[in-house]
């Protein structure tokens, strides 16, 4: 099989998982990553036989890694001279000027949820849009918070036609990685009501009508949605049949909390560490079992979202997606969650 | 003007607040709270010139006080016995046994929002059923979230003449004094859904329709409220004309979070401090301005509640219902502020 | 009595608190404060009866208050032409260029301990140098963390003659209306060692040697000091004595954890809350008396230091230290605390 | 190579990092490990391969496995009766009764820090007493906080001969599993005084001379030691030579905080999320390398300890020591971090 080559740009929070991810599958490869300059991530990336380059194609900084221990292989521009498409993971709204980059060097991209769909004008979640984004030059795969909203909308919309939704969003302050900010004895609502997370759903499924308010909260560990959905008249649905459809759908995990003694985000968190990937990470979409409710056409629930993860297995199958590896969604899907599951998992 | 003799029962977190706020009204005075034992909450209201009573009727419990350098008058029945009406703070589930001696002592009695309505089956909060308890030989204050709700549904409801609600509570988890509870980094949904809080409204206000979905963050001031509000067509209102109707409610704050610097729940309680109120109280209910949007009939607002303190001034109202001291709830309201504002403020 | 003209220079967080505490005293009066601009604080300085000028002396600036409902009496140079002493409780880092000013004017002037000791050359604790300070032009009331170790140290010192400390002061990272500091979940070592707190009591009591270690922790309630001192051969006293050097020693509160069931810094603000100073403070040093432990000279104890207001009182102490109204620190010091407590207390 | 059958008893926080690092040894293997029922913890260990054992022997209990579908094999004493050795994993308090039931079973066994030292009159670290406890029956592996005051002490103490030590440990309040526990915004002395952590370091080393004072405090990760150590005249030692001392040293990383942007618990923890050990842990103990300093003879310095998993390879150089299968420690240590970072790293 061919493998198709990956440029990883920008080797942090999101980018160091990206790489392990397109590492594990089959048919793909990390051909580079790049840093700014040496440091703690230089060594990750060494330690795993990932070749380095620079962030720029500025020579000082190029040549800033030769005083260091770790070879540096050059600029952003060598990188993408052997890319078949480039995975732009580096800090948000630096999208306009590495577009160009990638543009003029004629390799297809990949922005993260940082970037604005205006951007590319095209977004991406598996589950919401895989053919639409076939064969494109360029798009963003969603935020966290998106694409965790569109897997469990995604499957209900496609059975019921039809959704109005309500979501108000329990937002973590800071990464776990991240000491600066705060509040520490506060709770902080989103002032621009509604907020924009809700609706950038909408770029990846224009049908599902919903609005969303924000609050950050003093937690490093994942966001909580609190979700009301209206299904249309008729939808034939029942709080059981909502949770098969879910517990059917990939990349969600629909578990008791009273039984399973997981009820709050802290124990969700403990439970990824026991399943043994990489940096603690839950890909999933965690559905509270005991918190589902339909009420006449409005349901009710909770789900958690692990801020730092949720969206790497998305830009493995956005790969296959602008690649035209693999037209069939749930496909791709399978296919990524098995690799990944082989490389990290007990 | 012949004073109305009020007993306390319980002088710990709400308890000590309310018996400050009954000492500062006119027409009513405190005639005694009590404690189960000798302890510094004593201290604080023999500082005060409270007389100090037994929670418990118990020879041994009385006597318990003796050891200490505090005076106590009695045992409950005692204090009772001078009491007209007896404002129940004790801890949560006692209500039964204490409504029982209550009634045998023929004393009026007003619980808290930790009871149930169905002990009294009657409930209260100034500005939604006043009139309803005017009279009445027992009743329950609402909790600080129930009775925030209705601070700005029922001005709503009023105009409006129906309402369908749904309220996300981001709730503290602990408050400032309780340093057992956690958690310390986590979000913990309330897995009974729809939760409890929402539908407590209709004990005061069986008009409005509302739900509400809860989770406890780890902070330990004030609740926050995302709200959403279906308004009947024709309803005639604007986001301005809301936010007019909200700052002509009693005991509703509204102001702008961006030019105030008042963005989170932090800033809320510094104001507070400011404000100058016992404990750094705040009675009001804060609504973000900024953050009150309407959208065709579906309304969108945050505010905040002081778990702490926002029930104190209904406790004085609602002693002027039962005592049909006053008839008309907006003058009960206003007399029990100005008496406050006057005693605690700057 | 003629009573002196205080300025302050500042109206934040620790400004509002000594206007105030001004107020309180017979023999000294608040002659205005400062504000940058129109803002919430001018309400509260309006509502308290303070005279508002601007902080700066721009033209500019000062009328920008023409257009706000604040009445501005001018510039900082108006108010300091009828203060007798200024306190300047501007942000740390402006010393210099203010002293200047308060020079050029002819005003003594009192700064805060985010200034440095070099910047006046003479720093202030009540009970360490008030009479090195009598008649001074210019003085630095030391910060919360050196006035809290002055507190306990020097009674200690003034028995024993000779004393060697290491503290390890376990420090809030924000103040409770600051919502933009964190860490949220972790514990910031000061990598400098050792930290420069300890030392700065060396700027009021040469005689002690002191070093200390710091960290910063996710509360925003109170700094723990974790002391150990060891006192000289000799020094003839028990556990049972220091505890009641520290009872006679004036604000220090020295109580047992356990039996009050005050075993945190979130009941020790409980406890203040109920005192009912504003904002909740506690001037007072809390000692934990359960964990003070002499074991042969080595000296093991906790201390609770209120960080937005123990220098509070010592701040008109020094004014009276500077003006020459009181020569005997022990007596200004009742004479204050008398007042304090008329005038917030229950 | 023979194996030495190794029993697990208790399949919790400590039991499932255990298991998880014998088994990544050559000479020894997992034969089981017990539940007390069936749960999330019995999925893990049958994906894992680990044969599952009932913690107790009641049949009713043993065959509460049967309704599941997790394949019990039996009761303890069936665990025992094909171990050589045991480790004792169960949650703490529990130790006199087990110890019983392993010495009538004719099996060594491994108690960890929650035990006291008097059960087995024996303690372990691998670089502290590893020969003491060579063939030992029964021992107990120190706590998390002791084992990571011996890691940087003990080479202290093998180069001078002597030491004093003052150590405050600021400690994490809760797992990040356990959303139970607070306080949220508070800082809790332990009033205890001296507490019990310092002088427990004198059960495997007791030539050095150590007290402790201690708090809790918001977080749930990490656990920071703020350490004093006064070393003996002629030492010959500088700060950087302490510092190559602890390069030396096995099991203790030292890192300069500000250069590598590692200055809190959080940065340390991402640190060790991307090194890739298993639920992110950190065997080692984290020294702040530009925070240790030496003045005369008095030394300081910060160090951070990972709560969770720090005594797991002590465990396992334990195992080596009772079982007789390496009496030098430092080879048991070299041979054990080997096996673990082949077996978890990258």
């Amino acid at each position: 099989m061919v493998s198709v080559k990956v440029g990883i740009n920008g080797y942090g929070t999101i980018g160091k998982r990206v790489a392990d991810a397109i590492d594990a599958q089959d048919d793909m490869e990390v051909v580079g990553v790049t840093k700014t300059g040496p440091s703690f991530g230089c060594e990750m990336a060494v330690r795993k036989g990932f070749d380095l380059y620079c962030t720029s194609d500025d020579p000082l900084m190029v040549s800033s890694f030769a005083e260091s221990r770790f070879e540096c292989k050059g600029g952003l521009k060598d990188l993408l001279s052997i890319s078949d498409v480039v995975i732009d993971c580096s800090p948000g709204k630096m999208g306009a000027d590495n577009l160009e980059k990638y543009v003029k060097a004629g390799v297809k991209s990949i922005f993260q949820g940082g970037e604005k769909h205006s951007l590319t004008g095209l977004s991406y979640t598996s589950c919401a849009n895989h053919s639409e984004n076939y064969g494109a030059q360029s798009t963003r795969v969603v935020s966290c918070n998106t694409t965790g909203l569109s897997r469990t909308l995604v499957p209900l919309y496609d059975h019921c036609g039809e959704l109005k939704v309500e979501c108000t969003m329990i937002r973590r302050a800071a990464d776990p990685g991240d000491s600066k900010k705060g509040p520490i004895n506060a709770i902080k609502p989103v002032l621009k009501v509604p907020s924009h997370h809700g609706p950038d759903v909408m770029t990846v499924k224009p049908e599902i009508e919903i609005n969303s308010l924000a609050v950050a909260v003093p937690t490093t560990i994942m966001h909580v949605h609190a979700i009301i959905a209206d299904l249309p008249e008729g939808h034939g649905l029942s709080t059981e049949s909502i949770i098969s459809l879910w517990r059917d759908a990939p990349r969600v995990i629909v578990m008791s909390g009273e039984e399973n003694k997981i009820t709050t985000t802290a124990e969700v968190m403990e439970m990824a560490r026991d399943i043994g990937r990489k940096w603690g990470d839950l890909h999933e979409i965690f559905v509270w079992e005991d918190a589902v409710r339909l009420i006449e056409n409005r349901l009710y629930y909770f789900q958690a979202i692990h801020q730092e993860s949720d969206v790497i297995p998305e830009n493995v199958d956005c790969v296959r997606a602008l690649m035209k590896m693999e037209k069939n969604w749930a496909l791709s899907v399978a296919k990524t969650d098995e690799a990944i599951s082989k490389y990290y998992n007990i």
